[in-house]
Order: structure tokens, then sequence, then C-alpha cells
């Protein structure tokens, strides 16, 4: 016997009647608009060369860390589940993999994964049956016929989704090869990049010598020279822009920044390239790196976004045999109020500049980053992050910072994933719990009716457009 | 057209149909009470000189930090909201600055400004339309008229307002002139002072120079000596005790506390003095008059309060250009446990001692703060403070704190503000939430009905009065 | 006048009625299933002998520091509830410490201890009128009554209870008599031991020298030569598996872990033994201890459990006059992130080793555990611990948790109690919260109906049977 899949329309909103009555008509209104995701990890390659994917588990199943960091942390072997190990994909046939993935469907109860895949399967596949071990087969079977059709290529799902912006993230050392093929296709789908320097300016990690080589070969600058490596920077900037960029991204460990005399950090810089450094001195870079690229981003309008604070590659074991992104990144305290300061004391006060702040440290949220954000100009509050984009942390988001920062001093939902077919999914869910949110202030009588329709419209659409600068073309002229 | 501005009677009451008819009850019984505002920020010249004040922008806008660093936040200049600097009060029109507030007031939905100034406006100005850009002038003008009659003086209001105690906050170098003038002029209002040493206390503060010399010409003491200067806290104390007040106040970066030897304690202060202090001997210094402030209250009665946690003027620029007090005081993580225990080394047993903890920090409230409370007969927790003061921010301090620490640890409520007119709206918000919090605790059959409509008398007068010992003249007494 | 006292059947469920009739529905179903009781801290020694407890005050009031400190906290005299001091019990009449308890039964409104003390009346004494000031006598007689006669004595009651499975906690240096009393009597009741090494491991404690002596004696062996102490906790292992442990429990102050070399660990322990120090060292070397424990379980099989983040004994005064255990432990801020990273980079990829996490800091349930349990396989969380053993408490477990490690990595519920009597009072209020936490799940349709009756038979039973191995008797056969 199969059990049904169905999607509840009511679902994620508040449980009481009269709550949810308002959420419903919230959601009714902005439930169909475009999709914004102006921060995400999908890759520009799908939509330059519009190939198919081919199966189940190398498109829903090994890129998706969510899902096998959960099979494993219950035992499960990631050669079963064929994630690729250091060694190469795993000689697993992809349909047990699936299959043994399942059989383990249950232990995703409770979590936003399992949300995200039931609209997956349901809306995107239009399977109407639940993924269980005695339709795994089913479930095989269907996405990999459905996928080798025309209308599952990834330019097909990008309209059919009804994303009007998509941003990727790519270092100083790409090319931008495959943004520069979507372009030159004619293709109308807006996909652009986002400037993550961390590969050339993180000394600490393992790939930073080869990121310096390809930013020097990329940009014909003396990167090892202080000058010349802020050359550099300015002409990939420059690149990106026109590639589309309206934003930068930095993922360092904490949310430090520095203040240093140019002369400081000319010297910091020297030890940094000379390979004499001390963690701190990587730290102490990292931190004035932030501070420069605030500086650019005042000459050339591109937001910053701050994602501080994950302890990479907890697990030491795994790293040895699988390298990154396996699901053992670790969120960490973070400390914004001290860390912060030497950036503000330089640029707190331009109206120009706009620097986006996350967190996985939700101690942080009506402690520090809602009063920052709630005085500070060049501040806004990124949603909630990675393990709280979830029903209940987009619920601790609203109810712990829009009290203080209120609502205009955040930028809408991030989807941020690698999982394509899931970016629905996931602004459905941040519009469902946004509206929900709503309703309870308008249920308590602490907004009107009409004022939580404008802020729907807004949380879904409004903030995200304004924040990350994508109907500025002007803007983006700046840096020509 | 114009939107209706009207007060739901239902308002933050659970949306739930039965808990909200459990709260309706319960908030029906105690929704008159006298107001006792224990702690706050108000102006005693007001209640001393009874002169109207002028206009709406400087009434209502010019003093109210939360409104505009709202509005600073979202880029609006501060001088065109009329708002004081280093310069002056700046040459704007202040029609002109509440025009431009009311143009953003949306920036405030979902915030406690909202809902304060929305009962202001209603219930003190009697608005029956909403404050948008074109209401602005009939705010203004309405507004100048009624401030212009006599009874919107403030004496008037305060006696309107049902105020039965109004708790001002001077510091050692004030000579309480204001609170004198009151006492002479034989109006009935209890308005009293607060002992807030912070002045002479923290070295690192710009006037404590100028606040010395102030303390040692008020007390005649020779205030660079430690006999000297702890002395002249003794009369300053028994001044401010003389001036109705039954507390002290403490407004430290940090909860720190020491114990130092009498010895030690005059070497340091002899550094403090002397000038040849580190930041690490200013905090120690502040730590140790905690600990003496802690056995002066043992002496006198006054209660003790500690506000620590906040990075004061944390923006350089705004700092540089308009000092103090312009929302630019963010919280930091603040640790208790440790802190503390030096005083609570040599008094914590005391039962005589009573110290009010609050903080900015609320992820202390069950690790740290409940279970402190929740054991030493010394410590109470105060209400949720500053940016807490929130309907959020009081339903977390009391889902937070209430199953370790109980109801009878806690003190009720304080509105801690320099915006008089909303200290109705303010202590209405708490009340509201309060019986909302208890309703939901009868709903689930956690508490009898009885014994929430006791707590909800309890939290709203007996709890305060109690702690902050205002019916108890005999312990002011003591400092005679 | 008396007031009833009457538990009602809802209590604990949401207020919605839609969502609480689902709840209902889930708790019919487990209401009754057995208890089972994993961690603990009841005395062996009743189970043992079987002797009847003596009064009110002595079983309920004296030992429950949960009830004492609050009492303390409002400036209750410990003499006048006769508790006992270093000197001794005080002379106090156990009927005159529970009068003095009845007349302040107010002040645990709102905390879980009101709760459960309503559910040992009236489901334990059959009491039909609440405890207060003039019902004190009636309690204290009909209990006194009630205790004297067979169907109250430990093991009846134990029975009664449907307690499957209770594990106790025991240290190195006790001889666990009791435990071979109950196993040599014939009585079926399944009670074991658990094995809490810390007084042989924390030489800070003021017991470490008379532990160590004891220890020795017990094994026979040079507990003061690293291999020889090594030994000796194997020795004891092994006894504590005979006598059915299946767990190790230690509560350091930190959650630090080591992964010293054999040499290092050796130059420590010579400078721990030897008596030269520092508390550095002391630190280092429990640290040391959890990666040595964790070896040892993987030999064999024991379940860990860390609970760290308690600070022992903060009342100075009250140590002095009182001794430990008197309600004066305060919870700090605590890593897990970095701390356990030693041991996981030794053994955290292990499928064997079994380490549940505790916390009484809430800030990481989001942030740091669910994380780490929801990666690692070798953790898992444990419930909310201490003073977040509460309706609340446990709602905001479920909440930070569920979403990241999903219910398959937590571990059912702990009573961690001395009472005895109130464990099917805890054992109902985590039922009653986890099925209202699902209820929510299934109304906000994020679980079907059929899920969340199997997880809340799961969270009941399925999880803490295996979670602690109590069904797995090769893997206790594997310390032979």
């Amino acid at each position: 016997m199969t059990r049904p899949l169905d999607l509840n329309p009511d679902r994620l909103f508040p449980s009481d009647p009269a709550t949810r009555a308002i959420a419903r008509t919230l959601y009714a209104e902005i439930a169909d608009l475009p999709i914004v995701s102006p921060h995400g990890h999908t890759d520009a390659g799908w939509f330059a060369d519009d190939a198919p994917w081919s199966d189940a588990t190398a498109l829903l199943l090994a890129p998706d860390h969510y899902i096998f960091r959960m099979l494993y942390s219950q035992g499960v072997d990631l050669d079963a589940l064929a994630i690729p190990s250091r060694a190469g994909v795993p000689a697993t046939d992809p349909r047990e993999a699936w299959r043994l993935f399942a059989q383990n469907v249950h232990l995703f109860r409770g979590t936003p994964s399992r949300l995200w895949l039931d609209h997956v399967f349901a809306e995107v596949f239009g399977f109407d049956v639940a993924l269980e071990a005695s339709t795994a087969d089913l479930y095989y079977d269907t996405i990999a016929e459905k996928l080798a059709s025309p209308a599952f290529r990834p330019r097909a799902l990008f309209d059919r989704f009804k994303i009007d912006f998509l941003a990727t993230t790519e270092g100083p050392q790409d090319d931008l090869g495959a943004h520069h093929r979507i372009r030159a296709s004619g293709w109308g789908g807006r996909v652009v990049t986002t400037y993550r320097p961390d590969g050339v300016i993180d000394v600490e990690h393992e790939q930073f010598g080869r990121a310096m080589t390809r930013f020097a070969e990329l940009t014909g600058e003396d990167v090892h020279s202080w000058t010349g490596y802020l050359a550099a920077h300015r002409k990939r900037r420059a690149d990106f822009r026109a590639a589309g960029a309206t934003a930068t991204d930095h993922g360092h460990p904490t949310a430090a920044t520095a203040n240093l005399s140019a002369h400081e950090a000319e010297a910091l810089f020297a030890k940094i390239v000379g390979g004499s450094w001390t963690p701190a001195d990587a730290e102490l870079f990292r931190a004035q790196m932030l501070t420069e690229m605030a500086a650019m981003s005042i000459e050339d309008g591109m937001v910053m976004q701050l994602h501080p604070g994950s302890f990479r590659n907890h697990n030491a074991g795994l790293f040895a045999s699988h390298g990154r992104d396996k699901g053992a990144d670790i969120p960490m305290r973070t400390d914004y109020v001290h860390a912060l300061k030497p950036l503000l004391d330089r640029f707190g006060t331009s109206t120009e500049l706009s620097i986006i702040l996350f967190t996985l440290d939700e101690s942080v949220y009506a402690r520090e980053l809602a009063p920052l954000a709630g005085h500070y100009p060049c501040l806004k509050l990124g949603p909630s992050w990675w393990f709280h984009d979830s029903p209940e942390g987009m619920r601790r988001f609203r109810e712990m910072t829009t009290e203080t920062a209120g609502f205009y001093n955040t930028v809408g939902f991030n989807d941020d994933t690698r999982a394509f077919l899931s970016i629905p999914a996931r602004h459905d869910v941040a519009r469902r719990i946004d509206c929900g949110f709503l309703a309870q202030l308008v249920a308590e009588h602490r907004l009107e009716d009409w004022e939580a329709a404008e802020l729907a419209h807004e949380l879904t659409s409004g903030l995200v457009r304004r924040a990350y600068r994508i109907d500025q073309p002007e803007a983006a002229a700046k840096a020509a």
C-alpha cells in the first residue's frame, strides 16, 4: 500500500482558524509573484549549456548536503549513497543509492528538507504517492524519464519556475565563461554572478596559492604587490559587474573587520603573500579586506553580503576522505558588535554603502543585528540562513528582529541553494511563513490588514529588488 | 482619503478565542490600576515648573531615540528631523520635521514604537485618523493647540495618567533642585529621584572630571581621597533618600563586580583619580564600586538596579557630530555568573540587600538570570529592557524566566522612558502581554483562573511596590 | 474554604481546539506506555531495602533542591525547612517545615515543580484538595499514613508507576552494594547503575583524594600510575556493566575534550596525582579523560552522557554552611564546537561510539548541538536538561533542534531526578509536550497524522531504548 502525497493548501499557516484565514488571504496575493533569487549556488553552466540532468540520485541526492548529512548522522555510509569522495564518484548503482535514501526518508520528518522534497516531488514531478521504500523505483524511473524530456531542461524549468533574477556565486579565479555563454546565447533568463573573493583573501584556504595564480593570469596584475592586488580586485569586480553582478559575498569564519593604515595594510599583505603569516595575521588580513571591499563597493555600487560564523570542515576524518561541503560545517558563536566596529568607524555613516548581514548564531538577532541594522544606514539584515532557513528558523528571525529593526531593514528571502529544483519550494515556504507572521500581527491588532498586504508584497518582492539593487542599471554602470 | 485610527480593545491578546477571553477578563480587572513607574528618565523639571510643551516635534520626535534611529537607519538625515547635534538644534522648521516623520511612519510597522505612538495619538490627543503624509499638518496643529491648554501641562497629565509613583534618574553631581521645587510647591504628585552614580564612578566617561568637581562642591568632601570619596557617596545617598529615592541605578558596560580589600581598593582609587589608570583599572574600579554601593545599600535600604551590557556610542561618526544618546547604543553579550560572584561572595546570603538585574542579552534569561534570582535571596529580575521592552520581548522574558525564577522573583514593569506621554501606553502594553501570558497558562491548565487574577494584580502593582520598597517609609528613614 | 485539586485531562496541550484534539489523540496512544528512565539520581538503597519512607518533609521537601531553592530565594530560612546543613539535620519539627512550605506554595505558580507536585498529590496520594496553609496538616498526616502502608514502599510504587528500566548514578568509589542486594533479592524490577567517574577525574573536587583511595581499594590497582589508573577504570566499568549499567555519565564544568599522546597524558596524570597541578591542568585532565572514556566505550559498548556547563556551588556562603547540592548550581555559557573537536578528531566517524550531549545553555541548541548531532554518527542529543526540563523548556528544545537534527538524533526523555515520586509526573509532562509539538506539526500540515503517531511512540519508547542500548544484552556482554 502506498501513501498519498498531497500538499495541503494551508500548510505552514498558523493553526488558529481566524489567523489562518488572514494568512491565506495575504498569501493568495503574493503566491504567484516571480521569484527573485539574489543569493545562491546553482551552477551557471546548467543555464549556459541547457543540458539535461541524468538521474534522481545525481540531481537530488548527491549535491544536497542537507540530505546526505542526515543519513550519515544515522550511520548510513556515504559511498552507498553515491556521494563523491576525494577518490571520485563511488561505483555505487545510483538506483541503489536512491533506494537507500527512500528507506530512510522518515529521518527527515520535522525538517525543512522534507517540505522541500515533497514540494519538488508533487509540484515539479507530479507525484501523487509519497516516497518510501516501496515507491523508490517508481520515483527513480519517473524522474529519469522526465529529466530526459525538453520540459525538464534547466532553461525550461527556469521559465516554469517564474524566476525573474537568479544570482550564482563565483570567485575572482573564475573566468565567468558560463555567464558569458549565457549572455552570448541570446536566452532571456537573467542569471548573474556574485563576486566572492574568499579564495584570494583567505590564506588559510588550501587552494589560496592556486587561486592567486589564476587571479594574476585573469587580470594581468602583479597580485603579489599590494597595489597590484587591489587593482586586480577592481578589474575583476568590473568583470563581474559586466556579467550582471550587483553584489559581493564574503564567507569568513568571523565577522572581524579592521581599519589599518595603508602602510600597515601593505606590510600585512607582504607577510600573507610571503608565507610568513600566523593565524592571527590571516584573520587580520581577512578583516582588513572586508574594509577594502567596502571601499570598493562605495566606488562601484556593489552590495556586500557578510556570511560569517561557520566552522568549516569540522569532521577531520570526513574531510580527509571526502573533502569540503559534506555537511560537516558547524555554526559558531559570532560577535558583530565589536567585530564590525573598525569598518563602521570608517564607513558607518555612509548612505552609499550597503552591507547585508547574515548569521548562524541566532542569539545575535535581537541583541546585536537588529539594533545595528535599526541604527546604521549602511546595514541591513539578511534573512535566516542555512540551518535556520526553515519554518521555525524564519519565525524566530521575524520575532527577534522585527520589533527593533522593523521590516524595512530586512531584504526579503534568499534561497542560498545548489538544489535548483527546490528553489520554488524554498520561496514558497518563506512566503507562507511571512504571511503567517503578518497574519499573527493582524490577529493581535498590531497591524492593519492593508498594511500586512503591502508588507507581504514588500517581503516577497520590493525589499529584495531594492536591497540588491537589481533594478538599478545606473548603479551597475558606475563600475564602467 | 485618510485611514481611521482606532485601538482595538483586544489588541495584543492571544489570537485563540478561548485564551483571548481569559486574557480579556484578567485585563479588565487591572487595566485601570494606578501606574507605578519606579525607573525612568523623565525630566523632573517638567513637574517642578509645570510649563507647557511647545510642539509635536520637540515633544514626541526629537527626544525619542527609538523613533529617530529608525528613520536614520533608512537614510533620513537627522538635521531634517530637527534632532539636536553638538552644534545645537538645527534650524529646521519643526513642522517640516514632523512631515518627514509622517511620510515615513510605515517604517515602524511591527515595532513597539508604533503601538506607543498610536496609543498616544488616540488616547492622549484623541485622534481618530492615522498619522500619514496627508494628516501630518492636522496632527501638528492639533497637538500644538492641545499642548497650549492647561489640560496638557505636565502635572495635569500626571494626574490624568493616574501615576501613583514616578522615579526619575539623577547623578551625584545633580543638586536635585527640580525635586526640591516639586516638594516645596505643595503639589501632591509623588515624583522621586534615583541615585545613579555612574558619572563619578566611570573614569572613562568624558565628563568624569567635571562630575567629580561638582561632587566635591555638593558634599564638601575631599572626593579625591578614598575615605572622602566614600563619605561623599554616603552624603549624596542621604540627600537622594530625602528627595524620595528608594533605589540606586548602575549602567556599567558589564556586570563585573569585585571584592577588593580596603587597602587594594584605596590603591586602585588613587590610580583612578591620579589619572594613571588603564582600561582594566577603570573596569575594576567600576566593579569594586558595585560592591561598595551594595554595602551602602545594606546600610541605608536603597534597592540597587544593575543595567549592564550596552556598548555606548557605537557609531563613531555620529558621536563626533551629535554626541550621546542618539540611538547608537548596541547591546553586547553579557555574563552574570562569573561577573556577580565577587559581590555575591560578600553579600549573597543577605536578606537585607536587594539587587534588581536587567539585561540586554536575552540568552542569559533562562541560563543565568532566572537560576540566579531563583536561588539568591538578594537578587530579583527586572523586566525585559530597552530593545526587549516590546510584545515579543516581554513574552520571551516570561517564557524564559518564569519556570525557574517564578513570578515572585520579578518586579513588575519599568517604562524606562524619557517619553512622558508614552508612559500609559507602555504600561498598557505590559499589562496586556502579562494577561495574555497568564491566560495561556490558564488555557493550558497550568494555573487556576483565580491564581492568574491574583498574579495579574501582583505583576501590575504588588511586586513593583514591594521590590522598590515604595511603601516603606521606615526603610527610607534608615538613611537618617 | 479549601480549593479543589484536579488534574485537567487536557493540561499542557496547545490551546487551539483543533490542535488540542490532535494532541489528545496522540497522547491517548502513549500515555500508558511503561516508563523508561535511563538517567537519574534515585537511591538504589530504596529498592534494595524496600523500607518505608518516613514523612512528607523528608521525602518531598528536604531532598528537592528545585523546591527549597525557590523558598530560599524568597528569604525563607533553610533551617526552618529542615534542610540538612554541614552541621546535620536541624532540629526543626518536620511538620512545621511542611507548614512553612504550604504557606509559600504560591511561589511555584508557573513552575514545573508546581506541575510535578500537583501530579504527585493527586495521582500518587489521591488528594482532591490543593495544598495551602489550611490543608498543610491534612497533607502531612495523610502522607505519613500512606507512607506507612505496604502500597507505598519503594518496590510497590516502582511497580505501580510501571517503570520498566531505572538507572541510578554511582561513582567508581561506590561498591554498588545496593545494586548487588537488589539483584540478590530476586525482585524483578530492573534498576541499574551508571558509571559516573567524575569523583576520580576531577582533582578540583574536594573529595578527590578520598575517592582515589577507595578506587584503589576496590580495584587493587595502583591508581597513582597512569596504566594502573586506566586499568582501574576498566575494572570498575566491568563491575558496573555486571550491575546492569549501559551508560557512563560525565558532569564536567565544560565540554572540553583533549587528544593528547600517551606520553603527554601520562605526564599530565603525574602532575594531577602529584598535587602540582594548576587549574588549567585540572581542566586538561578532565578533557583528556573524556577521550579516554570514549576509547573505553568503544571497547565495552557503554553509551557516554555529557552533562557540562554547571557552575557548581556558586553561593560561597551557603556552600560553607550547607555544602553541595543546595540549589546553588548556576548554568554557564558553554561551547561545544571547539570543545568536542579533539575527541571527534579521534573518534568522530565511529559508528560504534555513542555520545549523548546535554546542555544548560539553550543558545547552543540550534547553533551547535543540532548541527553536530545532525552530522556526526556518534553524537545524539539528550533532552532538555535541569532548568529546562519544563513545558517551555521542552518546547524550545523541540523547536530549536528538530529542523536540523530531526527526531531520530534525539533520545527520548530523562527525568534526571532524586524525587522518585515525581517520576511519573515528569514523564507525563514530557509526553504531553511532545504530543503537543507533534500535533502542531500535523495542524500545520508539516507531518501526516500517522507519522506523528509513530513519532509519539518513538519519543516515548523506541528512541530511548535504542539510544541507551537497554535491549542489547550482547552489547553488555562485550565488557566480559
